[in-house]
């Protein structure tokens, strides 16, 4: 068994001035504009702590042969600053066994216990009457690699949530959402929506790629997690008995139109109460964390936040406010921080 | 004091054949392509049972002349049929001192309790602790007038709660859901979501004329219920004391970015968490029953409801499912029927 | 053995004064505005050569509640006119054993050798070269339940090639297209692209019902041909040896993309040399029949053809020309009549 | 009495290597990217003659917590280059009592006089015959509070007018002409065009922060200028008599709606003759300042302009074309300078 | 010489039992749903009072080869009614030599004196001081078949201005208003402005046809006015001398911009001061006629029009006033009636 | 006559420390933020290998008015290194008489013989039938100078076929597919379609300037390709007898409409069978060659490329595959190399 090699430099702590000699994950690699026939490598180093751009002048085309996107590297070099904000100028990088290193450090978690908030998940989805739903959500549970990723798949690369655990954090609010609204309108069928609420986004798993960084993987980026998570559902239920296939279709369409409409990715819009719900407590949960984030960054003491480029508007944190809370500091079903 | 007339005749029951002598709403009246020099009328006569077309041919000049759209008419005259449906030929149409009739009669009106409604918005309101709010509420609930027409007020002309009490409906169980998410999230005032709940639509009251049918007012159509609300609401803190301002327009932005986006009539988009939550709980509670009540309708025993022009879509009943709840007959806290 | 009822009366020779007693598909019934307690129906009747409108008076819940839509009725009544068109008076309708009617009476379907045109696609997609793609068409050739229904099914339920046969004109139209544009293009994978043309659309034989009539069924409502399709290929995958994952992936992407943008049913957009070929040959094939099946319609002689309402505009026939050749009269391969 | 104190250096003179002891206004300061626990601070600093960014490196949270976003500051430090633009080094900065200021000094304005386009905006107002329109401006211009705020108001942040008197001249260029377009149509009620042309940006004066800088106000945000503008008009008209309430409206909806349409902020469309002409109005004389201070940018000899990224176009100067005059020195009633 | 044959029933006289004998035109025929082999008719027939459908059930084969869309028709029937509308039995039809007819009973036209307006425009044109373009507009007027269709040309089909004369008054008020607006901005070429006031819709004289009813031409519907006067304007210039090329694009580019933005169907925006400020005259001029002809339709007693179907409003008329004049009854210079 | 200067430095060789004396291309210059009284110069230099940034500081106000945007200069500097790119700073800029110049240096060019390509295109149009269209083509192969710019055009600025050449080279490639294409659907006149093909864009010619680089011309701004080559085709058609006018309609038609629909620029949308078509394969061939030259560019190895901001997405190039050739290495006869 190999040993782990521990990682002492983070890249928050890089200060111009640093001598450099740890690893990082090789997040982004650009052979840019040539000069006198030898490239120079730009590149983005992360960690748990955040990213730093990167630049190497020699030996590049050594050092581009053997690594790739993705890989965990082990970087030489110094900090020097360009343009108010530190930059690695990369002496030398080489690929590292990933089985040698606690993948934890690299890559942004949720500070909530995992394991808490997987239970309560478990007690929402044990709690569901229809038999082929809950069977479906065993069928599930009871495969480990599934449920190892599930636990781990952020819920996003950017947006919100975008952090190891950030698919469980979005999936177990949403369900408690979905608990709360299911006895609120009549003629909702709860077992539905809480499943749909847990499974709309399962294909996320496997839409990115968290091992080092969160990036797209191939069939995320071909095929969709709404395609995914679809097979993925499809899978299991061809494993159990009993199987109502009028249902399955009603759940299928949860997963179809969670977008709401075609033009934010819905293949068909929502057209059950429950896809209609199911389809707001998404965007509930998802913008509401979006701005949380949002607000919670730096210099947070000012009345309004910089201008949200996606969202198209600055957001107000008041003139006497503290800064809200972290999301990854609150508890999904309380809202109350630990 | 004069006396009430009573009404027998109630549009849903004029088969063809029947003669018509009783007292109507004149919810329309248009003087259409003329022949031989004289104009004739369409009309279409409203009760709280439903709608009719109608035409007169002649005398229409003096008909015409004596009345308007809006007011209650004694209609002498015949049901034929015309393109598969009943249609009353006019003979005779006067109007009605409105003092001498029932107007329950007249305009579609909520079957659930409207006083029970109202003690219960009381009680949430009550249960607000920001002082200015309170008092806010108060000065509203002190004010007879306005509560007898909000009270009455519908929330929209036809796409949900169409009738009298919707928008009482209509707060109230956006109250409710107001209250469950503000525990959900932290950083979230509970006080001013809840307040934004009950007064982002109070501007309705005026933006409609609900006396003996449901239409636009002058002032509705020229200002929009978003401007008529916000003097309504300015109004009353004017009577108060210690009105913190920057409170007061975290509670008006509330009102102003409702509709959540420029295009759908947000005059700005909301930048408070409790601007975006109160949009998708407005969002949520119009659309759930704009949909219950379109899948109410004739022949709900179909698995597809028909087109819904203005959502875009067929809905889904289901196969063997009996036809949901008509929403007039839910309870807006606990979603089940008295 | 049940004998096939012999049908004689068409809806194209409804003439007002007719009178009817004959089979045809009940393709949309309606109960609608009450009067006088009893509910009146409303019903749209049709065969392969065209559809009626009926209207039944008396003894309208008993009818009701022994046919649903879609059934093969026996109508009796009798043909009145209505707005310049006739109208079928109905006096009796009962159902019908699908299982004693020849369907080929009740839908419109392609003049074109059905079993000819599937020779040739047979023929393209034996031409093909990978192996592994090779083998998933002969694994649904091999199915002969697919067979049979992707033979029968249509391209769409109105817009174009929507009739009998429809989706296999459309496809082989396509797959010929794609193997003249693969040739054009350096990097183009030919077999890759025939393969997305002839499975782009393969989940259209389950979206649509089409025994009696053309109409969308609950799971192509609720998930789209485009998931549907994907379930079908994968069901296939997972019964054949060595399939590399990342070119299913690039076959997949072709089926989720092919609408080309997410406001027009794509899941992602086209994002290899072969899904924006395909989205464009898809788009080329469909647009084209739509038109031409247009400017086909009645009053052929006149130089522009009626609005188009969902291309929005008026088409050129011109000053001289004789009316195009009808889509089904053509030879998708050459573009020429048989 | 305090001293004014004189200011020598302004931005447009502050090239490299220029030591700079100075008052500036803090226009914005942002705490970004940490490294080794100091924050360090990127400043915009600004006066009349243009802005300079800025950045400090020690004595980074002292220097903060003594300074707001709008204070006056004076900075010690030294000018170098980045980027080919001279960067103010920040050594000291301290907050400065605004009293002890030359608010003109700081903030660019109108090279017009601007008491003089204040009379004839009077003599325009005190034309008007409709005796509660007359009152409702004598209310205003006997608010010495409010004619202060309006002569030096802002019409905008960036776009056009974007200096100290740009709202009334604006608002003067726009009644002018609608004084000239009222008679050209029939039907047209020029009092009440007049007073929307003076009134449907009044809102102005305090959606924008001017007193050294243009920014948005936090009610500005929240509220908007149209909602600001009817609150102030409301709040005039309590105080008159005699005012009759549709002609009220018609007021209020020429505010409401001079955006034209609601995805640009209109919170009704315009629905009469004077709401059309005076958007218009509004769209022609923000359009032509927009893009006459565009053409009358540096490099000015060229043909075209550079590309404006909201108007999305390159703007023509001419092959041979003096550069158009700034508008700052049009007189907007002639359209030529004095 | 071949005598007139007198028109002496109009359209807008044509009361139910009215026997018929008189001239129309055959504004649109349409062959319709077969029946028992024989096609039937309908057709608009109008005249310069109004339109009004009719139908023919017998000899409809030989009375449809015998007449085209746009024909005079001399039409035997008798007037019936059909859903609260006259409706005319046709019984023969046959087509009638156009030189026999006087075109003015066929078409509705301006009641302005059309060489009155004519005479105002020329007196526009003729004060233009650039060389190049008064001896363009001099080549224009000095063709008298250009002329003639000039003055008599529409402005539209339907929206604004759709009568003879339109084209003319359209232009003569724009060109007014070009006069004043090129006055009151710095910077803009006021003989260019007009010209392009006068001929951005010059190719409306050949986009339309006219003769006996206002349809597009075939040209007008493959190229567009825009491009259309484009051709027309460059036939004039190359019988000139010393055109100076630049200023050549700068007045094409006002007839290619005038819609504004691509959408609209402009084919670049406008670039220069004098395209954008010709846009939003022609913006004016056309919607505020618009409106004030939809204002002046039936039942104008009214507060608020009917619901505008293209602007997506009603328009308020007001409570009390008195429906605006018709436009056809204005004076585009002065906006009063003669 | 002048003796050619040669040209020995190319962009693409120009690293940091290079000593530079030679001639490029002042592609853009820039007057930009003024400090101390002088201006400074941002300039971007070209030649066909590439573009480089440069900077002047001194003497430039004497540099900048000797030239000119598109002039030839000899430039005298060095090269340095800015934010990890080489710039030049330039110490001396003089025009020359491009006269002197080999004009191929300093401009990207296809790398296919342009003779063999034309050659092909000519035998194309000599094999079409209709004889006005024969004569049309004869008449512009006939015109030495329009030849001489058709073989050099580029088809656009940046996205596709930017480079000498280009514009033939789209040309050619769709005339091939308008071939392919005419025949496989019935009533397409291949004659017309195939004149489209070659002269849909021929108004490029003039719509760039393309001596030394590309860039549009004033009046390729102020009218766009599709107006100046409407005015192309019609010059060449008053030289020839015999031409039918509803056919040239036709074909100007296909000009007017190959954008497809308004607001990508389509004067018209495509109303004939042909102009759908031609659209389509407009649409294909920039489509296709955009992705594949976006595809070919650096760092080529990678999975995906860079994110296509105009597209709005990632390309998949493959895990394995190697990149894709270059297009201009492409023969678009058969999309093999040569």
């Amino acid at each position: 068994m190999t040993a782990i090699i521990a990682k002492k430099q983070f890249v928050k702590d890089l200060a111009p001035g640093t001598r450099v000699d740890d690893l990082f994950v090789l997040a982004e690699r650009t052979l840019s504009h040539k000069k006198d026939g030898n490239p120079y490598l730009n590149v983005v180093l992360s960690d748990r702590s955040g990213q730093i751009k990167g630049v190497a002048w020699d030996h590049v085309e050594q050092m581009a042969a053997a690594v790739a996107g993705g890989d965990i590297v082990r970087i030489g070099g110094n900090v020097s600053e360009y343009r108010g904000a530190p930059q690695l100028v990369v002496r030398s990088m080489v690929a590292v066994d990933p089985a040698r290193v606690d993948a934890a450090e690299f890559i942004p978690a949720t500070d909530l216990d995992i394991d808490k908030l997987f239970e309560r998940l478990l007690s929402l989805t044990r709690s569901i009457q229809t038999p082929w739903i809950k069977n479906l959500f065993e069928a599930f549970w009871a495969d480990p690699a599934f449920v190892t990723r599930f636990k781990r798949a952020p819920a996003a690369k950017m947006m919100h949530h975008a952090y190891i655990g950030g698919l469980l954090v979005h999936c177990l609010s949403m369900a408690v959402l979905a608990d709360k609204l299911a006895g609120h309108y009549g003629g909702v069928d709860r077992d539905l929506l809480i499943a749909g609420a847990v499974l709309h986004d399962v294909g996320k798993v496997r839409e990115f790629d968290y091992t080092t960084a969160i990036d797209y993987s191939d069939e995320g980026r071909l095929l969709s997690h709404i395609v995914i998570g679809l097979e993925m559902v499809e899978k299991r239920l061809q494993t159990l008995a009993d199987v109502p296939p009028e249902q399955v279709n009603l759940l299928k369409h949860l997963i179809v139109s969670h977008h709401g409409a075609p033009e934010f990715g819905a293949v068909e819009p929502p057209k059950t109460l429950e896809a209609v719900l199911l389809h707001y407590i998404d965007e509930i949960d998802s913008k509401i964390n979006a701005i949380r984030e949002f607000m919670a960054k730096d210099d947070s003491a000012q009345t309004w936040t910089a201008y949200h480029r996606v969202l198209g508007r600055h957001f107000y944190r008041g003139r006497t406010a503290a800064a809200p809370d972290k999301t990854t500091a609150t508890d999904p079903e309380t809202g109350r921080t630990d």
